[in-house]
């Protein structure tokens, strides 16, 4: 039988990611899994207005995308619980750099991207950024045929609804494949 | 050690998604998995122009997320496999309707959600569509105390790289909560 609910999304899960952005000249990182791609090179990130890093990517139009695996659980559940404007956060991970001057990387974090803000989208709440992932690193022993393996990875997968971090589970079906037994 | 990747997005796995819209007063639906949150009741979809319903979203400005769930991977491939141009696809599931005139949603599907569009962003590729959630529904066995359980939806995550399909795994974590054991 279908029900109503009372939620306001029901989109999950979705990946967990920890942004990078400079603010005053010093790498601080936000955690968020309110996110998206938007076109095969586009990323969206959906940041209520409240967060003191959406200042960093308005001001220096880009900022990093660091995929924490399930082994930096606590570190990164911790950068979404304290605010940068009252909590240094730059000495948390250890950082590295790549084209951008503007956007730190997690060194830790098994895949990270630099990206620059295509578009700024101003909402009540919510800042929509749209931005373009200008490079791509990956630790080289995640990947499998020279492509990110996200069984290697681990990532972190977020659920609003019971608030819970999840584990990614096996791989069972190949995607424009499977589909070839469909028959009415 | 780090290398630099030569793939245009990293930020996998994302949850599959059948997106059912109209389009000249027959149902079409198109499985994506380019899509995220925006704000919390908020949705995005970058959906390439080449595709026959982005019309169909444009013209009602409304349209629905369907979550399938594992065992739908069949029909969910081959629907993203060939497009509403050439074939009909309003036969593949069984509709039902909500509020809105224009959004067809899957009675198989354990989570739907009807969306109204809020912004549409006209990029050189895609469009990209911001919706506003107007209503979820869900089949009552997938909730575990009122709310949505993902272990009963047991969505499908699609992931690029290998293309391949991939099943979600074990909550590990608490959310807003892990963070507390941090120490430097």
């Amino acid at each position: 039988m279908k029900v109503v609910l009372k939620e306001k999304n029901a989109l999950y899960p979705l990946p967990v990611a920890l942004i990078g952005t400079e603010i005053d000249g010093k790498p601080n990182f936000i955690t968020i899994a309110h996110l998206g791609i938007g076109a095969m090179d586009m990323v969206t990130l959906g940041m209520n207005k409240a967060h003191y890093s959406n200042q960093g990517i308005i001001t220096n139009r880009e900022f990093s995308i660091n995929i924490p695996s399930c082994d930096m659980a606590t570190e990164t559940d911790y950068i979404g619980m304290v605010s940068g404007s009252a909590i240094d956060k730059s000495g948390v991970f250890k950082i590295f750099r790549g084209l951008l001057k503007h956007a730190p990387m997690i060194e830790n974090a098994p895949v990270t991207m630099e990206c620059t803000l295509v578009d700024h989208y101003d909402y009540k709440t919510h800042d929509l950024f749209v931005g373009k992932v200008e490079k791509i690193y990956a630790e080289e022993n995640i990947l499998t045929n020279g492509t990110i393996d996200v069984a290697k990875v681990r990532p972190m997968l977020f659920d609003m609804h019971q608030r819970k971090y999840w584990k990614i589970g096996e791989p069972f079906a190949d995607a424009w494949s499977i589909g070839k037994k469909y028959s009415r």
